[in-house]
């Protein structure tokens, strides 16, 4: 079938269908088990970190540079080595940094739950509020909206396009609306549209001019170095010193961490900002804990070594997932090519493939696949409060199935697709 | 001199006073840095941990006895074995118990950053109401108090006994004041009276019928297997078994962590409270993480194995302990047994001595010490807003100097309360 599915006559989608199911019918006697719903690395990118393990024995000198032993409390904000190691990462000076535990989702929620309790560099804490806003690019991160969700923090959506949000409605709300306080970004290889902010949009995010003193970004910069190709590799201007620079050095904080290029729920976690943010934030962090994990920083410094040792092992990773990502980018056009019933991204980098199926199929997408047993991320997931406004959004997580499993979940997912695409085509008939 | 200080004339005080100053001038000059401020572990104490270092190889099998692979994300709550280790040492069934990050400080700061924001099990978030009240058995733990201070939560002072909190006080006002939403409790070998509570107080706490139902005992149970003496053992009654006996099962937040077990920075925390508490905690709990470091649970899980494992560990730790708390026992009992001018305890495990000196006299004596090198606990750190009403308890923590340096501090301590003793006598005379 080569052509468009919209310019099928209704005998001729229904003969189409007919065949599709009869492909589908053959995974139902499968008992598959396959998972595109997260982005969680594979075995085979756990064992890229496994030297890890190697790094310290009982003979090893737990005594980093300053001379502290990093076994024993203390050192609240993290090492300096490892503050070096991840400022390396994301373009910031050392002393921008602070260093977290495991989990830069737990640096979020705690950035918010802070405000909302003691609020922002002396504002108005949010809880005292009437109403607390947070824009939401949209198809964005499942998991910033939970939060948000969590401190019943209205959320609005903002398009995402393909340089970034739509930067005109971004400072058109913010600057009026003093309700609006933050805004989530994923601005390099976004979860889960794969697209990098422009330096214009970077720039424009630089310069906002917030109604609320306390309006922050909310930059989840989780896929720095998480480039699929060597020479194809998006590039995402430095958000601090654009701030500084266009003397808003206040506005962003930005977070990251080495979940997804060491162990996942083992690695460690930062936030890099301003020093005002920073002095505000440590009032906090000395009353919450008295240190985070210091041994697993240097481990991680020790493993690493700098820049240059983050992106040999980046390397790797992106050997493993290329062929991934690749796989799906061919199977989705040699069965949907020709259809006109999706558009999906092709990312340089990062965990996601993010499709766009017919209006009013997602859902009906997603349950198909999981009729015979592959698990995608929940229709609606990528919209604030799992409500995709035209049901057409599905995140595709290519990274855990192994080469093989993945054609398959391919497989079923195109056709899943072109099954209820033409039940839809059929519906309005 | 043998007789007490308070039977001499103001001439032998003066007199006495004159030899005590010469002898402190000779430390004067000796650029000491010697200190007793917190309850850190000594190096020796750490390196007991070290073969931790060596549970891992790069060869390692990562996945633990249900098959997951702990090196990925997941597993909220924490690995089942991990659950039961931890359970096993605090005498909780695992299905009881959720595995926290490296503090178990950061684990009371969530819980009650979650009452403010999100409220107790249904009830009001804290953050909506007037007025909080916990209660403070003093002298207490600093950190407790700098988390409810941080937070804006009302302290109310409630004296320690030999056997605990004054209970009569703890029930009176809890039962009569519904603002009143916790009470910050270290039941065994207490920081810093090293008192453990009695079985009656654990059953009176049991029994407790707060005003406000979402009352909860804050039980930091951070020394419930950090005995000093292999035969001369404190108990203390299991808290959540006695709740549910007296149908008060969610009463309770039972916290605990390994951070003097293993690394102090680098270990791992949990709390134990009823099923519902539990389910209230998970719903805050999975919107603020993915998990925390089941590696580093799995490598605690590897090298200690099991309840024997820990104590064989922490018999280890006493015995480096032991000698430190006795010299400084003896030096006291030396020095100021006949002066009559101090109290102190002696504790069977822990890692404090309480020492209650002459009213008015504790900042005086800390900053005395301080002058020649020998840093304490700030004098009123032990109770709420740094106010101790008598200005009279002193927190000394013998762990960290080596004994030779602990003698040498212990002696400058005796001297330093002996000279501000007789100052303020004379003072009254």
């Amino acid at each position: 079938m080569t052509k468009p599915y919209a310019s099928l006559s209704p005998a001729e989608l229904k003969q189409e269908l007919d065949a599709l199911k009869a492909q589908y019918k053959v995974y139902q006697n499968k008992d598959l088990r396959l998972n595109m719903s997260r982005g969680e690395p594979c075995p085979e990118q756990l064992d890229l970190s496994m030297g890890m393990m190697d790094v310290f024995s009982s003979e090893a000198d737990l005594h980093c540079d300053d001379g502290t032993d990093c076994r024993n409390y203390g050192v609240l904000g993290g090492l300096e080595e490892a503050k070096q190691l991840l400022g390396s990462m994301i373009e910031v000076p050392a002393d921008n940094i602070m260093i977290y535990g495991n989990s830069s989702l737990n640096v979020m929620y705690d950035s918010i739950s802070r405000s909302m309790t003691h609020g922002v560099m002396g504002n108005t804490p949010w809880c005292k509020l009437d109403r607390v806003k947070f824009l939401c690019p949209v198809p964005g991160y499942d998991r910033h909206f939970a939060i948000t969700e969590y401190f019943g923090i209205d959320m609005i959506n903002v398009p995402m396009n393909s340089d970034g949000p739509d930067m005109d409605m971004v400072e058109g709300l913010v600057s009026s609306d003093a309700a609006i306080k933050g805004i989530w970004c994923v601005p390099k290889y976004s979860n889960p549209t794969g697209v990098t902010y422009s330096e214009e949009t970077v720039k424009r995010f630089a310069r906002l001019k917030p109604a609320a003193r306390d309006f922050r970004i909310y930059w989840d910069n989780a896929y720095s170095v998480h480039h699929l190709y060597e020479h194809r590799q998006a590039y995402l201007i430095e958000i601090l010193a654009e701030c500084k620079r266009a003397g808003n050095p206040d506005l962003v904080y930005k977070f990251t961490s080495t979940s997804k290029i060491s162990f996942p729920g083992s690695g460690i976690a930062a936030i890099a900002t301003s020093h005002n943010n920073l002095e505000d934030i440590r009032r906090q962090f000395a009353i919450q804990t008295i240190g985070h994990d210091k041994v697993n920083q240097l481990r991680h410094v020790r493993f690493f070594k700098d820049l240059n040792g983050i992106r040999e092992h980046m390397r790797k990773h992106a050997d493993i997932l290329r062929p991934k990502f690749e796989a799906v980018e061919a199977i989705f056009s040699e069965d949907l090519g020709d259809c006109g019933v999706g558009e999906w991204t092709n990312p340089l980098g990062g965990y996601f493939i993010s499709f766009e199926a017919m209006p009013g199929t997602a859902q009906a997408i997603v349950r198909r696949c999981k009729n015979v047993g592959v698990e995608l991320t929940g229709a609606g997931a990528t919209y604030p409060y799992h409500q995709d406004p035209h049901d057409s959004n599905i995140r595709i997580a290519p990274s855990y199935p192994s080469l093989e499993d993945l054609k398959t979940a391919a497989r079923i997912f195109t056709l899943s697709v072109r099954i209820e695409s033409i039940n839809k085509l059929l519906e309005t008939v």
